[in-house]
């Protein structure tokens, strides 16, 4: 009887601030197809990043309860200020197992690295939180850390290929590979915006310099925790599939929609409008 | 007895949903300075550009009501996009006069242009909303609207005097002024943050294009509303005098006293944090 071993599609829940997270969501599908997807954007409440860490938290954790509610087996805080800030509260807070995305991007990078020395870019509230540095130098890796708060809306403008995001690329990464980061051999994109425009990215960056995409990784640490669990997702041919995928936005569906593609790079369709009471 | 016809200070409170209104409290000090303001920065749920309606209304009037606690007896809503969209619900919330920055601003604009056309740069939201659109066409003038996502970063990045906003300012004027748009002849600064690139906009405009700036129209508009009210600040020398200010801010105090002391241009320092429930 085959059906008795074909596993159960897992259910996981992907939350962010708003709609960066689903480069991490784009990650988890190219690497685990046969799953279902909760995604949740907190869009009213966005940015997270200029809130304090009492704020995010308490309404990371009320997110994250709602995907529980919807029947979340796996939570992933897609967002770094979220991870940052708060994500021993939202493991407090949660019954399942959760993933942020600083932890696999800390990892990824210490392994990429020979030099053990990383540049870290994010936005204000991520690089003020030191939550990379902790994580990196709890693995001997010595860190440049360098705020970047023009990339979010650059992406935004859909400036990803733009004489004008490529000038302040230059002038940001100059300042991140300076002085004792002049040897520096990786860069982690601590922001879920900046995987599109990584290409750009890669032009300007110092050539000796590998790039560690934080989203990608962290897909990589769910696909292990799958494994882990007894989710027989061990060979590649188990991983075809077509997932399913189910959005909240706590401001406008439609905003959400047409924003969401871009940053999915799929159609985004099946949004729901939802009310979080503080 | 002289003193029986001294005024009574007026107490007026002002609501963003930032720092960026802070524009407005100076054009308003430096007009009024005999005067007690309560200023009022949403900074937990900022910004409200990406924000439905019914969101900015909702908070939005939530402040207002916590300024009139506080004793305010005039409101000035000092945040387009409030205003672009929410300016009905608050009055219909406040008991007060409240007086926003778009129809101040469509007024002097208005009697600025000779060519009866002008160009309106603001936030996405504020674009969007045509508030201003409304206001002008009423007032028979022509109207290019232009929205400019960029700024608001720009500016909380620092970088007032900068190449890169400059490059940028380039792109959007040029595209603001283009067409049916190429003979306006007043350039409306339809955000709160805009004042701090007058200078840099000032140069990157067409040389006869005249700049309103709504946070001076809007300290003009309270200015006429106090003379209108039985207030005799009929007198210029009734305008001697030293400001209170108190500041209240849903998010940090620490932080509104740093980035708001940039945009007042003057030091913030009596800021209180206040929780306001959804």
């Amino acid at each position: 009887m085959p059906n008795s071993r074909r596993p159960r599609r897992p259910k996981i829940g992907v939350f962010d601030s708003g709609v960066g997270g689903l480069t991490v969501l784009r990650a988890l599908l190219d690497r685990i197809p046969d799953a279902d997807y909760l995604y949740f954007g907190d869009t009213a409440r966005l940015p997270y990043g200029s809130k304090s860490a009492a704020t995010v938290a308490h309404y990371a954790v009320g997110a994250v309860r709602y995907l529980q509610d919807q029947g979340a087996e796996l939570l992933v805080i897609a967002c770094n200020t979220a991870t940052a800030l708060a994500l021993n509260e939202i493991k407090a807070a949660a019954g399942v197992e959760v993933i942020g995305v600083i932890e696999p991007g800390a990892e990824a990078a210490a392994a990429a690295t020979r030099k053990r020395k990383v540049v870290v870019i994010g936005t204000d509230a991520t690089i003020g939180s030191h939550a990379y540095r902790r994580a990196l130098e709890a693995r001997k890796v010595g860190v440049r850390e360098k705020s970047c708060p023009l990339f979010v809306p650059l992406v935004e403008e859909g400036w990803v290929e733009h004489p004008v995001t490529e000038q302040v690329a230059k002038i940001y990464l100059s300042e991140a590979f300076s002085e004792d980061a002049r040897d520096a051999d990786v860069l982690v994109l601590g922001c879920t915006h900046y995987p599109l425009i990584k290409p750009l990215l890669r032009r300007v960056a110092p050539e000796h310099v590998a790039i560690v995409d934080s989203a990608e990784s962290t897909a990589r640490a769910v696909e292990r925790q799958l494994q882990i669990e007894p989710l027989p997702y061990s060979t590649k041919s188990a991983r075809r599939g077509v997932p399913k995928l189910k959005f909240f936005a706590t401001d406008s569906a439609e905003k959400f929609r047409k924003m969401g593609t871009r940053f999915l790079g799929l159609p985004v369709e099946d949004v729901l409008h939802v009310d979080l009471k503080e």
